[in-house]
């Protein structure tokens, strides 16, 4: 076992209120990941959120990541909007320079961007979207977190983009190493002690078990732990406990 | 006369646009000003038309100034909003370092802050939130730009903010040094060519004509010129050749 | 005591979720309450929200009122946005149109209006914006909702709108009639029972306990109990309890 | 000849504005028309400018039609929104229930909805939201604009909604009814007596004229002239006198 196979990343999406709104407990999962995706404003996330996410990652040592959405509050960001090259490109780059003023005020900086929710699904296959999210990293100077396999990954290699492929601690995989689809059996992990397990193996073997029982080796080098579902920060407590357990490191990938 | 008094800057606001909608021959005005208060997303302003504005100047060794704004669209920033002191705060870091991330991207940076209008004339007395906006343009590291003897511009001397008294070319001054409300005659100039001597004026002499005629002493450093009145660029233009001809050098104040 | 001060109106504050975003129980409260206050867009309530919100009133039998609100998402209404008087008029008709829009689909109506937050708290004194919200409701030819004395239900009252005004079940008022000021000892209450009694009291016999034991008359035909503060729904059902055993009936003011 | 053909219906987008921007001269192209397509503030239109156009178009007799958009603003409507069934016909009743509240003011009221942008084009195929758009419209109990043959105006026809099908007075058809898509030859039709004698064929012998001069019938019982192109109201123009000399008579649809 390489020293590098002793580590992951571990990433949770944070600051996703909004004004009067609020969604998660931040505090309660920052002292567990070491790296932080932080909502800009176009899906959840407002100026005052994200200077206090910041500064509460950056008080525990968790990098900040730009979480970049389409321009789509009522829809979250979880609905594909057709936009074009240009203006994707231009929205991701005004989150991530609204992101990194208060990254900067807090005494760290941007330090990759992930794009969320439908944006995510998008630029897997969507090639315009993909290059203007590729474009706008790339002019920021940053890293990319995405699936691996993606289109987004491939074109960020091209471009001299560090890339960051992720895995999902809590979905299934298939045995070609593709997650198992929502509506199918296997597609979610809600035992907090098999996430746990999956993710250690993750870290020291570089594989998944996939629901036909297959091994299969995964590139990623960031787990992603969700923040919004029931018991999540019970099922991060898990993973981080098990990985602590198990002798793995948790330290941001970029 | 020192050298000093033969340079003047001229700002212009720009980029004022949303999405479908645009308002004013920004290129035009780019060529004879020094400095270019780009909209940020909050009054007008989207990332596209941030960035080509950014572009634009940047070509033309124009300085960029975040114009921040309350956020209202709907209003184009001409209400004023009672945010508090930390709502504001944020909102004014976050639209700087938006605009900075396109500024970065044409090849210069965000050199400084100008508040756009309903904000504009609050902090002139509004104390909480001129400290709201002065602690951000401190976090930026940024000049301000503001009123002359407002009280934002006091609070910024004293928090080693570099500051920017400005005049404004087309309004009527009192003898007091202040403007002739704009309910009053002689609120505004219109005939380019007296805007155009009293900007040779004040560049050359340090001085304003008052509406009783009376010379008063001016600490401008840089000269507002409008984008959105009626003969606008007619107006700039004639302010520019008087500069021209009277060997008044156009350059930025920061 | 006649018959009209054996009954009582509650209303509440619901629908005040925005897309992922929701912030109470809004059924819960919707079998306690005769009066439901829906929030149009502007400060809180999107669509969904609000067409779910019109249908939960509706097959209880309770009235639905449009909350309306500045046009101010980011500060869920409680900022004073200085709006002309076109502006916020119009802005009052369009929330109030589209919430009947829902109602209509609900098999009901919009019944009245109740300004929310800083909009409630601005026309008690500013009579541009009281003249605008009149004149909206006026076209709407609906109801008012406002605080007795305000200036806001006298110019309805002058403009032959109807009026409610409203009592609140967990503030403390003064001798004057006044709600004692939120920095102030006795501007909340707190406990349930004693939340609960006032209300009964105000029902019964039209008057409230100042904080100096003075018993005031109130001219309140509507209490308001809140459904965001912390044990809300505990406190309602307690108001409600004490109604029921009182043998006020709690029916819509309109 | 029978009667119906000699009238015809003219409909044109209005109220594009927002806020501070404009974008078109109603005023004179609502003398023209016989069906105005106001924007309702998703894509476009603000209450104020929504006010405003009920009101003109009242005042002419003018019909009032709800121009319903994706929540949309920095796109204006022109880009697709993968939006849930629920989300897209309660966003879609909304808007028709706020611009109701202003045509009523007008002393009108809505008579038609026409989806604007990428909702039209959308729901030519896109079944789900097709079915969103027509439901929303039968809640409202109002007709339907779209295009002929499209999934929306055949799923209206099932659910027993109003339809009414439309030409575009400056787009090409080929052989089979549908348009030339816009990246081929022959797409727009610029000349304005060519667009006025195609309008007038229209209204006279209920066909239009093929790129290949093949004479296709067209159910179209509405004509849809363009607001926002160069030289539209000369275009406009040029057809309502072609119409007038050809004694077709310009009457609303519905």
């Amino acid at each position: 076992m390489t020293d590098s196979a002793t580590t992951i990343d571990l990433n949770v999406d944070l600051g996703e209120g909004f004004g009067r709104w609020s969604l998660t407990d931040d505090a309660a999962l920052l002292d567990l990941v070491s790296s932080a995706n932080v909502a800009c404003g176009f899906h959840a996330g407002d100026p005052s959120i994200m200077r206090r996410t910041c500064e509460a990652a950056a008080g525990r040592g968790v990098r900040v990541g730009a979480h970049v959405a389409y321009r789509d509050l009522a829809g979250f960001g979880r609905r594909f909007v057709d936009a074009t090259y240009a203006e994707l490109r231009d929205d991701v780059l005004y989150q991530v320079g609204a992101l990194d003023a208060f990254a900067r005020a807090a005494g760290t900086q941007v330090s990759y961007v992930k794009p969320h929710g439908a944006l995510y699904n998008a630029i897997v296959h969507h090639e315009e979207q993909a290059r203007a999210v590729v474009d706008a990293v790339a002019e920021a100077g940053l890293a990319l977190v995405g699936l691996p396999g993606s289109v987004v990954l491939a074109l960020a290699a091209e471009a001299g983009v560090p890339t960051i492929p992720e895995a999902f601690a809590d979905r299934g995989y298939r045995a070609d190493g593709t997650l198992v689809p929502r509506r199918e059996p296997g597609a979610l992990v809600t035992d907090p002690d098999e996430v746990a397990a999956r993710v250690v193996r993750l870290a020291r073997e570089g594989t998944v078990l996939a629901v036909d029982g297959t091994v299969v080796a995964s590139p990623a080098r960031s787990v992603c732990v969700h923040s919004d579902t029931p018991g999540a920060p019970e099922v991060v407590a898990a993973v981080r406990s098990a990985l602590d357990a198990a002798g793995v490191a948790v330290v941001p990938a970029v």
